[in-house]
């Protein structure tokens, strides 16, 4: 089964936006055994559309269009697909009924263009849109089927999951796929490379495909294997995993079969914390809001989660938290004295059961020579014991932010397991 | 003068990585005036780079191509431009110079695959690679320019720096190019468009193209005009905008040149309390962090933010921020009532010049009849006055967050700016 997308609008073209929706569904379609053998971005006029539907139709079964389904008059794409297919477009009932909850729900009035979200091409199935007004359309043409969503991100991404994935899983035959995704944390891609290249080696022997997937402080391992039959492939990956676990078990904090919803670092310790009916409070310094916002991300969060300070300020530290102002003027505030303070003071405040201090230097400015940028102490207490540790990131700000926020969960997590914290 | 750009390698077909190639040449050809109409990602076969050439051969004048140049066997793209151009590769020997050269400074032996390195095809002028090993192309065939390059990021880009682009500039006339952004926050995208619907059609007709580009609580109008005198554009434009400016005052917080970095309103508020030599701190509930993780992402933001606190449960909001108990009893902690004790009490416990108090549903559990998830109150206060507002977002948690941060921000901006706050 072979598949394109083609993205609409002229914001990709003269470079303001990253085309991320095009990598997104590139991924989910090369996950369930859809080839995606080309990819275009093109502008909103209806030559530039017909130019790429023909080109298009002449190479893939699948063709994915996002953008230009806005209610704004720069979207000509409905009209133009009306035009190719030769049909009218016509008012949806089901999709006026959306737009209008949609309205009516924000207290505001259903205007003439917002009437017009509900036109579809006649003929086409509509894919509802729950997370906004305009409608996706599944029609096909041909031997092609052409798959057209709106270009906002999270409405796409959930009519594609929603609705699009099961429906080409469902009407269309594809080969047997395994995917199955480790996570790691607490060492950077290539000395991980290193630390499992024999591994690695013999995974790729046995037919295995096998991808790195970096993000700050995180490395994800993807596994992939094609065949005939599920349970072979399923098993075949599980027994390089069994063998990658007794590799490298102080980095793998967790793992996701591919349909499974992802468990990120954050949910799997609100899970921890749930099964142990214990809570949690934080008091950050350099990542400056961001680990409780991750912690907060997650739907039914306050449960488990107390909250948090951002003592942005030593006065803040010592007014809000309690740290030593002899601290400052010693060790300073990115040290093992503050971060040990922070945890066991945030975690009396807000009577929880672990509570979490971080200090350091996320840059670019602010760093010395005995304490560069990216320097990061992080402490994790609960009412018995206290565990500080030191790290060293990079230059780069949002990187650091981004690190010592996972790392400070991932100690958390392992506090909380009892593991070994070396 | 018409560009389009080609991108060559499975690693983008399957989503592995974002194509950030494309979206920077794009960048750079249109701050020259060059329009890019075309982008396109493919397969690194002969096929489908001949179906490439020939497609952009009929629709571009300038024709980018990046990857496929390196030394591994599954770079075929030299080769199929020899074929393309009916000539042969010929070894250059000033490429292989420096192929030598980057060989022998690392103390490493030349290959034979390294030799074919300098092998280019006939007649082309040679792109020099000072970066790396792989040349880059110009040819010409007909009235078509191909410009290929390798896909390695920065020896792309100093390519482009260092020749391309000053040879595009030098051998071709370009028109001017204008483009602005206004920024505006508080209104959704079809409001806007009937909002500034007289307006637009007036701007249309100038000759001055728009496009709405929206993202969560924000949505951004880019203007853009093309022509002989660049000066004349940016009056052009400047008119517009300042009738725009009369029209929706309450809504614009921001505006960027093309080429200029991006203004933030996190950036934006910061630089006011700057100027001001003010302070901020913050409550934040529903945002969960993710305000202070806004602010806090700005590098600098600790002159002028003192911090934050998440009080995420009643408790946390009695405890740490004073919240007298029988508001929850009474009106509930989302309420006019909380947030304006969280604004103003913040504001205290850091010794700020402002506080923002922020209480909400951010769902998608938690919601009632009275109160709907997306319901969230804000306060901004300084030691005379405080304001609080009351907003209705909608179903999504995510998009909440997002929202309401923003909201909070645009209201301490107008606050701090003594603007209506109608």
């Amino acid at each position: 089964m072979r598949a394109e997308i083609i993205s609409i609008g002229d914001e990709i073209l003269i470079g303001q936006i990253h085309n991320t929706n095009s990598v997104w569904i590139a991924q989910q379609l090369t996950l369930i055994g859809v080839e995606v053998l080309h990819m275009s971005s093109i502008a909103d006029t209806e030559e530039a559309i017909r130019e790429a539907f023909d080109a298009a139709q002449a190479r893939s079964e699948l063709i994915f269009i996002t953008g230009g389904l806005g209610p704004t008059k720069d979207d000509i794409t409905k009209k133009t697909f009306a035009n190719y297919f030769k049909v009218p477009l016509v008012i949806n009932e089901a999709v006026l009924d959306i737009v209008h909850t949609f309205f009516t729900k924000r207290g505001r009035e259903l205007t003439e263009i917002n009437r017009q979200q509900a036109l579809v091409p006649e003929g086409s199935v509509v894919i509802m849109n729950f997370k906004g007004t305009a409608p996706g359309m599944w029609m096909k043409k041909d031997k092609c089927i052409f798959i057209s969503m709106p270009g906002v991100p999270y409405e796409m991404k959930a009519m594609m999951t929603d609705t699009i994935l099961p429906k080409i899983k469902t009407e269309f035959k594809l080969p047997a796929i395994f995917h199955k995704t480790v996570f790691t944390n607490g060492i950077g891609e290539s000395a991980l490379a290193e630390l499992i290249e024999d591994w690695e080696t013999t995974l790729r022997r046995s037919g295995i495909k096998l991808a790195y997937l970096p993000q700050p402080g995180i490395v994800k391992l993807r596994l992939s294997a094609f065949g005939e039959n599920l349970n072979e492939l399923q098993n075949k990956i599980s027994l390089h995993i069994k063998s990658l676990q007794e590799l490298i078990p102080q980095y793998i904090f967790g793992m996701e079969e591919f349909g499974e919803e992802t468990q990120s670092l954050q949910q799997i310790v609100l899970n921890l914390l749930k099964e142990k009916k214990e809570s949690l409070s934080i008091a950050e310094s350099c990542t400056g809001g961001y680990l409780a916002s991750l912690i907060t991300s997650v739907p039914g969060a306050s449960e488990n989660f107390k909250g948090g300070m951002v003592p942005y300020t030593n006065e803040a530290k010592h007014l809000l938290l309690g740290v030593n102002k002899v601290i400052f003027d010693t060790v300073g505030a990115v040290s093992k004295e503050c971060v040990i303070e922070l945890a066991k003071n945030v975690r009396e405040k807000f009577n929880s059961t672990y509570g979490i201090g971080i200090s350091g230097i996320a840059g670019p400015g602010g760093g010395s020579a005995d304490k560069p940028v990216g320097l990061v102490w992080i402490a994790v207490a609960n009412k018995n014991k206290v565990i500080p540790i030191q790290l060293q990131f990079g230059d780069i700000r949002q990187n650091n932010i981004v690190m010592s926020s996972n790392a400070a969960l991932n100690l958390l997590r392992k506090f909380i397991l009892k593991e070994s914290l070396d």
